[in-house]
């Protein structure tokens, strides 16, 4: 096992921990851990919620999660010698639950949950057919993952950190909170809100305490949209082997991670979120000296997928366009069309037995595939959602027979908003 | 060879055939071929303009490109049987160029164009970086494609009809028309247009004349968009061995097909287009009797691609978020994702010694898959868009020791809007 | 397509062609044929047998195979430039079934046979077992085949030629006429023979006439083995897009092909064969000046499959060790593991319904893996054998509910030896 | 973590355990573990050798190899209800290295090993060429291995068992003892040895002693084989997610297994062995009651690999046919091609700059494939072997430019014989 550089202790909340780390992005959160180029190390992560959500039965505490205190981070680590415009290389060499713990109250001890907030919170993808809150428990058993909620599926996971990243730079910061600022502006009421503004309630900033502390928490970004910065971006595909290059923006790049998944169709549709857990990361880096210019990459991590990802042949496929549910026709909405192809989907598998919510999560969960297979025809997008055929116990396929009925058993745990 | 149903003679035009097909959609079209359900039979394909544009080094013919006149299609072909309600199923058994015809004027006579619209003529997807008509010729050998224009750059083409559906209803058609009369109504002067309405001028109708052709090229709707019919879905997937399903709005199903591509990467950014050809199309198609019913799938094709894809093991990956090139932050914009994803690849290609065109061109004709990776963490969607390392011959990775610099060439033939 | 330097009429004699082709090997059959580096074309293959076998429901043509006639090739095609010590570059660029004839008599028209010879003829992997001769008829639909005589199984053909390669030279030759003769000595009566010699009877030699026919026929070598030149590999995965790397021994490398299978399982255990058709081949060629020695390449052929092949992601693989069924213990005989490697698999399928020579039938045709697993555990050697699951319309996996039964039909047509 | 039923403490010999396994294959070797149908847990297992093997650059240890001690195996593991005419099923859920220790002296804390045999103890699959001892030290980052005795290459490896299996019944351990006795009669003095006959010396049986421990130990068959049993089949598919299937011949099935590979080739070729390890395994266990009846599942196991190996797109094959590498004829023997075709690979290999044994070692660790092509072309047999492109850092195929050349360092430690 390489160096544990960040450990956290599974008995203790995060901010009790030897390292405490970070809920916001800011330039001056102080690096606690430092590696070099050529480097392996572990890091461990706590499931982004820190605990507040519990292996039960109920939807409450989806309903009511802590949203100000997410994401708990791993980091800063600072990479001795890098510095503004180099390229950071992160070597993801393994990823997966909270290691020799396979039962307790955290996400990552043997399962992990799904959630879909309720709208006041965030809401998810389909929060207009899905208003309230909800929860599904996955179970475990190697890179398997089954539900007592949902039965008649079960997959490899897609194993993945939802959120990696170096810090911004103070100039960066400002023109994150500038934009969004405005556009909060244009809606300031907006039920889910437009966008998340700095908000010092909830917020975890390693050590910094006092008028420092205030004056960091008061201009930190939120962690939850994923920026130049990389980030939360909830890219299903950086699994086990692959190779992340981040920008640099800042001394010693301070790079940060957590919220682990594992497992997560394209979009992270649920929002609260793929399959949740707390893990561990073994990483590797280098940099890339002077990077960013070399390689124009300048705003965006690149990255190479590793080899290993779960493998399926056959796909069952939906599509859908930018017309809305009320037959309003939208310009080349790309976002609209994917919604339109994940209900299509939905509807479909309805007709097996499940309910909607049990197939909302299904898609949410399950390593689907989400494409962009059309964005100029005008005025209709066209987006595709793939949906394993091998994650379901019976024949999805459509034939003359028609569908095999499941008993959709207890179903999914919901709490009214 | 399975039995050639609709037949295309190379040495004529699209409406000098034996049997004329048709370039918009309405479901008073007549069916001058009807197959019964478990045929298996070949269709012609003509190239979307109908060999207007030509195997040479000039972009005039993009810029002059007759868009009144496109897709032509072969079809309608009913289906016995095949009543609304129904599911038909379509299996593309085969798919190419044109068979036994390797060089010759129209693309699919072993070359395939990829243009890129001025933006009054539509644009593409980057219109505002590219606002003039480009035009990049493909050479095929077997299934690998090449270009004069773009040096270094070879691939496995995932051949696949861009354009396939069955007629709209009487009732669907008004939809259609409404709806995107409504959107066009939002901003009529824009260009490039938010949609195209019915435009009897270049409207070809199978062997519909005198007033019955009036009428319903007054009504009928353009081939540009996808729809609920399927249409032009532009779906990379649907390659040799894939089963669609498709709903059926009208007797006979009357399915209809055309705008095959050689490749395309996901979303057709380049718009005009993939690489376009002219080709063949071997069919078997059933009937789920009831089946839209049965499976819930009333407003969009579903499918299974097949199982003989190119298969390549690493990707070159790049993100991008929904914030414009001017730094305005918009929210959850899936499109404008994509389009920074999209971009960022076209300014790291650029460091190797591609012009941003040929950058742009490779992105719209190769394999690449476009990803809804993130639609959820406000305000920042995060799409993705890989690019298999192997269709360069040379290392596109990013090192240490920078990039390795190509002779871009001749480069992407131009003209001025 | 490309341009037909060896044409085949469907209609007539492979001895009535236009060009005759020939099958013996010898350097000093004339190459009617001329390519040069860098050219592509395309060239017609009839199937092994020249249309002895035929699409009914008998096995007496298997048993009377006129097996001194084999194989009908395809060439020689001479390679302008190509001298000894040359590496000739060979790209696949496209391979099927006899273009655009989906009927008729000939295999490849829409149809192919797998047979097994009685043991007098030659026999099988498993004779002991299958003594008989046996044929099953392939339909084709697109890249999908389906029989009659197999029920509940269709699959994605892996297209490819069971045979290629260049003229030996007269050294070569005379090398390979004294090993085997040397090994058939050892047991010049046994049946099945070890090895064919020469034999003139039969023997098709392009346009040689006269003395040197006779010179040549006496001398030339049977097309049976693979040898250093290539020649009958049957390695499945010799299917479009690969490129062969063959040693050219004698001016112009005298390039020669045919046994063209719709699919085969790794050894083509069945021998009469895997399934049978003649069709085409588009080859591209070029050279390696002197690459024999550069690359320590001259006894063999070395090859890079293509990226096209059918993908399959789930199997149920059997194993086999190096001990007889009478239970003697052999000494590291690969051979003989996969032999029972592959009695294991033909006993389970009889439990589902087939009969034992349906689950040889399928072992020989559907595109199946054959490894070598353990070749040094002393005294058993290990093979494998894996079928892709998905190949049958039923579920093929263990479990505690025991076997779906199918029913087997008309089964397979067999002729007593 | 799954529960440790069977624990390994890295500071103690594997006789000094708490619970002692076994290295031989015996009936009455107690189990001193009980798991229950359904159960998850994990075992741990020690690399064959038992820490005989170092991580230096000395082959001495490879030639003086205590090979009677081998294979130490953890088990036997009784699973509750289990028969004779059962199958068990059992779920390889994950498999690694020695959790949490990346450095240390056993293989397996973060290096493994891959040796060759002196032919006086076994030697290989190539003894006759490479006679003497060698040994190749691997370093494990993440899944990929690397070695400092082979400069240029490195992959994913491809972990799994190489050896696990039932307990044979006292009737079946009669067979092999007598079968394996006939064998050794034929030529007893052979070197390398025929088979492994009963050794008391060196015998580990779990708890047994005294004169129990002298019956059993003078009885129980040897690991070097695999057999009906499964044993030692070193089929390197056996990975992460795979399942298996194995006969049951005594009560409580009395499960084994050991021998954990980090990477290996099809075929072990190097015999001393793929990358050998010690490490983990988790483990579900099942039963089909009468499953070896119900689907003729008798005298061997069988499979369903996993669906998360290394992903490879492009190959670079080799085949051999059975002549000798002095010319002589061979009547279809598969082991003898596939000596051929690995050493046409190692000819080509060195022309890059390899050493012949360098070559050799890459083929016995890196996940080559290896099939059996052709098995029935008279006189000839035809393997392939499969080598995967992208495991080189240079370009490993053939081109006119000719072969790039390596430095290859520091070479390969030999131990002469």
């Amino acid at each position: 096992m390489p160096e544990v550089v960040f450990p956290l202790d599974s008995q203790k909340k995060f901010t009790e921990q030897r390292i405490v780390g970070h809920n916001r992005w800011h330039p001056d959160i102080p690096a606690l851990v430092q590696v070099k180029p050529g480097d392996v190390f572990r890091v461990h992560c706590r499931e982004w919620f820190d605990g507040a959500i519990h292996n039960d039965d109920s939807a409450d505490d989806i309903l009511n999660a802590p949203l100000n205190q997410v994401h708990v981070l791993s980091g800063p680590i600072a990479v001795q010698g890098a510095e503004p415009g180099d390229l950071l290389i992160v070597d993801i060499l393994d990823v997966g639950p909270i290691p020799q713990e396979d039962s307790g109250p955290l996400a990552g001890q043997g399962w992990g949950y799904t959630g879909v907030f309720a709208t006041r919170n965030g809401g998810g993808f389909l929060t207009e057919q899905f208003p309230d809150a909800y929860k599904v428990i996955w179970d475990f058993r190697g890179q398997t993952a089954t539900s007592r909620h949902i039965p008649g599926v079960s997959f490899t996971g897609i194993v993945h950190p939802g959120l990696m990243g170096t810090a911004p730079s103070h100039e960066l910061l400002r023109t994150w909170n500038a934009r969004e600022a405005a556009l909060i502006a244009t809606d300031p009421d907006r039920v889910p809100p437009l966008a998340l503004p700095p908000n010092p309630d909830g917020a975890i900033l390693g050590n910094l305490r006092g008028e420092e502390f205030d004056r960091v928490a008061a201009e930190a970004a939120r962690t939850a949209p994923p920026r130049e910065n990389g980030g939360n971006q909830d890219i299903k595909n950086l699994t086990k082997g692959s190779r992340v290059f981040y920008p640099v923006f800042v001394e010693g790049a301070k790079l940060s991670m957590g919220d682990l998944h594992f497992s997560q169709g394209d979009g992270e549709i649920t929002f609260c979120g793929a399959i949740e857990m707390g893990g561990f990361m073994d990483l590797h880096v280098d940099l890339i000296k002077g990077g960013m210019e070399t390689y124009g990459v300048s705003e965006n991590a690149i990255f190479m997928p590793g080899n290993v990802d779960p493998r399926y042949d056959q796909w069952l496929a939906f599509s859908g366009t930018s017309v809305t549910l009320d037959g309003e026709q939208r310009y080349l909405d790309s976002h609209l069309s994917y919604q339109r192809a994940c209900l299509h989907a939905i509807d479909y598998l309805q007709k097996f037995g499940y309910s909607d919510i049990q197939a909302y999560m299904i898609l949410g969960a399950a390593p689907i595939e989400g494409r962009l297979s059309g964005v100029v025809d005008i005025p209709n997008s066209c987006s595709t959602v793939y949906i394993p055929t091998a994650i379901f116990d019976f024949d999805v396929r459509p034939s003359a027979t028609g569908p095999h009925k499941i008993d959709p058993g207890q179903g999914v745990p919901v709490a009214k908003a």
